[in-house]
């Protein structure tokens, strides 16, 4: 396995790039800022099991307001196990060992681990798998322990994460004397499968798989579904359901409707669906690297694959962002996808994305297709990325397209339910590891780059040191150095990811006659790369182009995008605007400006884009007398006289969408505009 | 007070007619159809107060299956009663004698006279206004009663049913000792001043009012809101909340969130909503005609028209269906209107267009403005009568503007909440009351003309007769033929509707030179009707014209419409579709054909439409790799060459979308189609 959360240590964002101004500024503001909010709301002394005035607060039903706050704590250890190996800094140092002291101490004899069922309704635990992120918890609690162990080289987290997770299997799998429940919010699956991977131990891979497999069995549990069987215990009545459920039993919420390997299409609670899908393409990846025979990995593969294709070509916006529905934090019908609030959708959460990109990683294991990197490439740079400020202190939760008065374009410092920011620090924190996948098969060895930045990997293959070096002004433009350094001896296959949206066009220099592109990648075999250390790709076609939705999104627009980055309009640029830009059309005929900018804060480069555009006057519509018929007639032979009649020549600015809300302004903001 | 449902029996439907056409088949058909349904599912005999099978089904809740079954046996009860006025059938008349019987047999020695607490759980009565529609059934066993007393002139129903209306009054009022409850879906409010039309009792009055306005008071209940106090009452907690509730106390669904004057925009649950504001209108009536001075008549009457122009200007479709969203049956956000399933809408009920129509033709009493009359006939042509098929044995109860393939354009004939079918009935059966205002002020007599047909209104004003008649074959022309018959000494005003899609075009002949068109209607003052006994007026402007929606619904279809019909295309005359005509676009300049064609079943005529289209090829989305990059690049330079190229030419027939699913075929329906 090669997890990337384990494997990014191996990359060194040696020179500036826009990911290395992120990370540095994760580094630097991001941690700090967070770990004071954890110590502002209580969270940070959680462990240390005294109560808190929060806990007193039942309004919310199921989840209490504190119901996270050990994943909380957990994602900040592991962000910051990953961030202090770059940029040692000796109170986040200390904060991680006051944390993971506290941690120690709060858990029981028996193991069990969890701030809520500790203080607040002890004796209750297990009782509501389907709702209380128990399993969760413990999820991100695994993964900082890895994370943790990586850093400081101890087991001081690892060991009472490793005793929890015994008490978890000894309650829970397929025998008479265990429960057969699964979590509501699937995260231990892929944290038990890197711990299995760190431990070698079957008992953690057997109860991933577990609880993966068992998911949505509709007998599970004394021959019915383990979640009514868990409600009934506990006194409730099917239609006494959580707010996301919009009828009783809405199981689809959290991927528990039928067995994962049935499902036809993605469905529910959008985070809950990637990090659960994670999960089960590594169960095939560990087939096929032969560390585990579970006699189903097509099986799982083709179901990851299949729910892949559902969300990318039917549940994606053009930003990336997934889960359009803000009622359930998830998916929708296939295509319904509205930009904003005011057309009903818009959520696109950022953990959701950050999961995509999990997802994407693994898949590119199972099957090398460009695809799967250019979605984990687009999710990157335009939701992972517009989900934090340049300033490193603010994110967004959920990644509209279209602002609205009910919710302008803006960022939070925290949020109640705070699972972004950290997941957000997190990503960051390991993103070398999602760059390329390398090793050797064959006596070869091999790097497929996925992402282009500035950067440089050192790994060993057969006992021979390789290192690749790749620099460039990525995603300002496409042209990307590279040095190799290995043996003479060791035979090396690289493969340069070329993108969808570069439509084949690029140059690699020194030349390679009859170039072979495979799947989306340049193939530079063994004899290109003996001769050849040093060389240069450029990806051409930076130029920017209108894409638009699918037609059965019912929406009419064009969205700029330029390399792989989307673009927006804001207020800040189009200070006329005052209605969010809803009445605002652009043509695909539209001459396009590029403009190189500097942001004030980081100093990092940007494109701006120029161009005209037009305000379509909503004359025919207010001259309407309130009250009356629906519809306006739409006059055929003066149709091209009116619409031009009807609209007002705009000078439109567009930035890229991870820039927004950077500037201050009113907060409107729109990524696609209506066609022409 | 003029209420349609007293009145329609002062009009006579002379001659043919489309709308008369319909009567006769409910007269001839429907009511025996429905008869027959009423036995068949046990309805007939609930009150012989045994059991039945179907009270052990506890799978739903809050509401059981046969919790509406009072309600839809009184809706036939006045359904017949309005139709034996005009075609009498001996076994109608048997059964609605039989019903009236158990129904006096049912009741309770208190008066209390409910299926559902009288038999299946008795003594839990008045625990669940919000859920367990008691005070529903009520309303119309009221409105049951009083068509009863008008046609058999005894008071057989009456007679139980004011025992009844006592019994609430005693529970529910604004005296200490009484509930300070409401209704969870308003009728009986309109229900009850009705028959405080009919009787005079100022109780009655007093109920209806204090229903109307107690509703949504925060503080109504021991400081609480009411339906908060009942549920700690029944031992609720919050979040056990019915299926429509998306939240916890989304009181807004039963337009209980807040006061209704105090209401900005329309929400929630159509048919409550539309209910309501008609009984928010009669009050505002009956002080402007002083029979009760409640104070408040311009606040009601502003309340009623607020929340009708935010329904017609935002919410309302273009066929003027009402009710987005299928969730909970009602309205969405602004704007927000997809024509079905698919696309995450079209629910638009039947019964909420009959709400809309009574609405109007209450604010018709306030304000005679044409925008009202324009819409009850939208809603008349184009909800109410696609809600029936030709042969009157099969409904539709929600009226997609769009199939999909798990919704085809079929009807049913029977459903297990079955309000929409006997609704259809009784609207039809007291038609006659909704196609003109009429009376005497300052010693002259008036009619307003809302409606063309072929009809004849006797009236008597000042104890002088009068008659007018109309001859017209509405809607496949605008002739419509007048002959006033009145004593010479009787002042005669006649104000004609001029339909504001008529775009002011018309023809009065003889002329009336000077003729003046006040808020869309066209006066004939006495000086005309005196020396014109005998004119004719012409409604021009029958070319079908394209309508478009408003852009921020994200449609930018084109929807045909001819006179007051709106035109659909199915698959029975378009033989190749296969996919609901997603794909299909139409120009606004595509020419149009007249094709007058007759119904096979009632050998009514109709006119379809005839022009050409396109059907969109998807090949740019096919020849995408499944799972890849979301969107697609739009070409500029070559864009127009690609639509062109992209899109086969197709003829197209339009038939009225009443007229939908009469003609078997594959479902497939739609009525705006994109626009090219």
């Amino acid at each position: 396995m090669a997890y990337p959360q384990t494997r990014f240590r191996q990359t060194e964002f040696h020179g500036p790039s826009l990911l290395q101004t992120r990370r540095e500024t994760v580094s630097h503001v991001t941690l700090q800022a967070q770990l004071d909010m954890l110590k502002r709301t209580g969270r940070f002394d959680c462990f240390k099991l005294q109560w808190h005035p929060v806990y007193d607060d039942t309004s919310q039903w199921p989840v209490p307001k504190h119901l996270f706050w050990d994943s909380d704590c957990a994602k900040w250890i592991e962000a910051a196990c990953y961030c202090l190996a770059d940029a040692y800094d000796p109170e986040i140092d200390k904060a991680v060992r006051d944390l993971v002291e506290m941690i120690r101490g709060a858990q029981g004899s028996d193991g069990y681990l969890n701030l809520h069922y500790t203080v607040v309704e002890p004796g209750k635990r297990w009782t509501n798998l389907r709702d209380m992120h128990e399993l969760y918890n413990a999820g991100h609690l695994i993964e900082a322990a890895l994370a943790h162990r990586n850093y400081y080289h101890n087991d001081l987290l690892l060991e009472p994460v490793l005793k929890y997770v015994k008490l978890i299997h000894e309650t829970f799998g397929p025998e008479d004397h265990k429960r057969h429940g699964y979590p509501g919010h699937p995260e231990i699956e892929l944290a038990l499968l890197r711990l299995y991977e760190a431990t070698g131990n079957q008992e953690t891979y057997a109860l991933a798989s577990y609880f993966i497999e068992e998911r949505g069995n509709p007998k599970g549990q004394d021959g019915k579904h383990y979640y009514d069987v868990e409600a009934t215990e506990r006194g409730e009545r099917p239609w006494m359901r959580p707010d996301p459920y919009p009828t009783a039993r809405s199981y689809w919420y959290c991927q528990a409707h039928e067995p994962l390997l049935e499902q036809k299409t993605i469905e529910g609670h959008s985070v809950r669906a990637v990090y659960l899908l994670t999960a089960a393409a590594d169960l095939a990846v560990l087939d096929r690297l032969g560390l585990q025979a579970n006699g189903k990995a097509n099986a799982w593969s083709e179901t990851a694959n299949r729910l892949w294709n559902n969300m990318t070509d039917k549940k994606m916006y053009l930003t990336g962002g997934i889960g359009a529905i803000p009622a359930w934090e998830g998916f929708g019908r296939d295509y319904f996808l509205p930009p904003g609030t005011d057309e009903g959708g818009g959520y696109a959460e950022t953990c959701a994305s950050i999961g995509a990109m999990m997802l994407a990683e693994r898949l590119l294991h199972l099957d090398l297709d460009g695809r799967y990197a250019d979605v984990m490439e687009l999710s990157l740079y335009n939701v992972v990325m517009t989900a934090m400020d340049v300033g490193g202190r603010a994110f967004t939760y959920d990644n509209q397209l279209a602002s609205s008065d009910t919710q302008p374009s803006r960022r939070e410092e925290w949020f109640e339910c705070s699972c972004c920011p950290p997941n957000v620090s997190r990503l960051y924190g390991s993103l070398g590891g999602y760059l390329w996948s390398y090793g050797s098969a064959n006596g070869e060895a091999f790097v497929n780059v996925h992402l282009y930045t500035t950067a440089k990997l050192c790994f060993e293959a057969d006992g021979n040191r390789i290192v690749l070096e790749q620099t460039s002004q990525w995603p300002l433009n496409g042209k990307v150095s590279f040095q190799l350094k290995n043996h003479s001896s060791t035979k090396t296959t690289l493969r340069l990811r070329i993108p969808s949206w570069s439509v084949g066009q690029f140059t690699i220099d020194p030349p390679l006659p009859d170039a072979s592109v495979e799947k989306g990648y340049l193939i530079l075999p063994p004899t290109y790369t003996e001769t050849n250390k040093s060389f240069t790709l450029e990806i051409l076609n930076f130029k920017p182009r209108f894409i638009a939705p699918h037609p059965y999104t019912n929406q009419r627009t064009l969205t700029l995008a330029r390399g792989p980055i989307v673009y927006c309009v804001e207020d800040v640029d189009n200070e006329w605007e005052s209605n969010h830009f809803k009445d605002v059309s652009i043509a695909p005929t539209a001459d396009i400006q590029e403009e190189e900018r500097v942001a004030e804060i980081t100093g990092e480069k940007y494109i701006a884009l120029k161009t005209t555009g037009y305000s379509r006057s909503q004359s025919q519509w207010e001259a309407k007398q309130p009250g009356s018929l629906p519809g306006v007639v739409v006059e055929a032979d003066t149709k091209e006289t009116k619409d031009t009649a009807l609209r007002t020549e705009r000078s439109l600015v567009f930035i890229p969408y991870y820039y927004r809300a950077n500037r201050g302004g009113k907060g409107h903001m729109r990524v696609g505009l209506n066609a022409v």
